[in-house]
């Protein structure tokens, strides 16, 4: 038998984005009954080093606080780690090295899901920090799938996207809402024909002022959770294919 | 320095439940920044044996795998524990007795919250699984703090609550919020003034429903995280004076 199915996620960048991708895996996982939902241990600390600040070079390294949640998670027994958080990605590799257990990376699990998309997108407009998109991740991988790509200006960034991002860390998401909408539309103005929300503060912003773009938009937080979610169907059918109705523990 | 806080939460009874807790510890935090928010490791492992069938004498018993959640949490550091689930507090000494971190007890949390309003309630309708009341711990607690209780009767529970608790643990929520909502007014009709919302699934699916009588409701699950919130911000206070406002980390 496998390692048990049990997943880590790193989390805490931000806090309410951790609960949403929780939320998202719940919502990704059909299920007739609390045990046949997927198994999870959450790392929601919250006291790490501003990702963004540190990339700007402006602030101390998370690293140190990374790599202390991806031991405590696999002294929990973890059999896979995600990070909801795109930023964090720029501290990937290190992580993967000092874990036994595989993360996946949220940037795989977009692009499956988009390439699987009835009708993939030609014109992608990338929502993202500036430590995403310098790490240029995106960019590369929808390239590579024939996609185009629009980034946010420096200036939309400063004006909108940041002081957006940071409304919702300190819970004001309608407020942060408003902003990230503003930094959505220029982007669908010059042309994307669809937006990428790789930070994982926008979208849960974007829903509270339920703006009307939203139809186009997708999320690599949900694209990840679906890719966890498959994972733990896969396990739960094959070893556990008697729980398909509501008898998990009879 | 004492040790580090960090809230171990015992969850997966159910896992929307879970979430909803954590949703709870995020409002009762005042933060600005991600880094004031309350840290915590979540075990929201939901493959434990039914608690209700279990106290039925119709199932195995949920203890191992929830000692098992208990020693995940102590290697991972926690200060203290809590357990968003009412029912599962019927094995609280048990497991108690097999942590080094403390246990925080949902019904001391809940009267410390009630004795504590301008109005303290007189006569109290508790919603509960049959476990819950036939434990007896609310009934014993609001009977010393001089308040009345009024249970529900074995048809209303068979006929409401118990569906629409399952409900809820399929995803159904409206659908629970319907049967739910119908055990609420029958205790309201019957004389209570105020429910305890005594199972952590009831106040998720009233939600939904929006139950007119929201107002007169009590929920010990948010009574819990706010109790988790005061020794955070008392710790926080103490050991990280310098955070009150957005400079956590620079």
């Amino acid at each position: 038998m496998a390692k048990p199915f049990l997943l880590g996620v790193l989390g805490g960048m931000g806090p309410l984005a951790t609960l949403d991708f929780q939320q998202k895996l719940l919502d990704a996982t059909p299920a007739d009954s609390d045990q046949q939902q997927l198994p999870s241990v959450v790392w929601n600390v919250p006291q790490v080093a501003d990702r963004q600040k540190a990339l700007a070079g402006r602030g101390p390294s998370p690293l140190p606080q990374l790599l202390l949640g991806i031991e405590k998670l696999n002294q929990a027994g973890v059999s896979h780690i995600v990070i909801p958080c795109n930023t964090a990605h720029h501290w990937f590799d290190e992580l993967s090295y000092a874990s036994a257990a595989p993360l996946l990376h949220i940037v795989d699990a977009t692009l499956e899901g988009l390439v699987a998309l009835p009708q993939k997108p030609q014109r992608v407009g990338l929502v993202a920090t500036q430590g995403t998109l310098d790490a240029g991740w995106y960019q590369r991988a929808l390239a590579q799938k024939g996609m185009e790509v629009l980034l946010p200006t420096a200036d939309e960034l400063q004006q909108w996207f940041v002081p957006g991002c940071y409304a919702v860390k300190r819970g004001a998401l309608r407020e942060g809402g408003e902003l990230l909408s503003l930094q959505a539309q220029a982007l669908l103005a010059r042309g994307a024909e669809q937006l990428l929300l790789a930070c994982t503060e926008v979208p849960l912003a974007l829903r509270t002022v339920a703006a009307p773009f939203l139809s186009l938009t997708h999320d690599p937080a949900q694209l990840l959770a679906q890719r966890c979610a498959e994972i733990w169907l896969e396990y739960r059918h094959s070893y556990f294919p008697h729980t398909q109705s509501n008898n998990w523990n009879k």
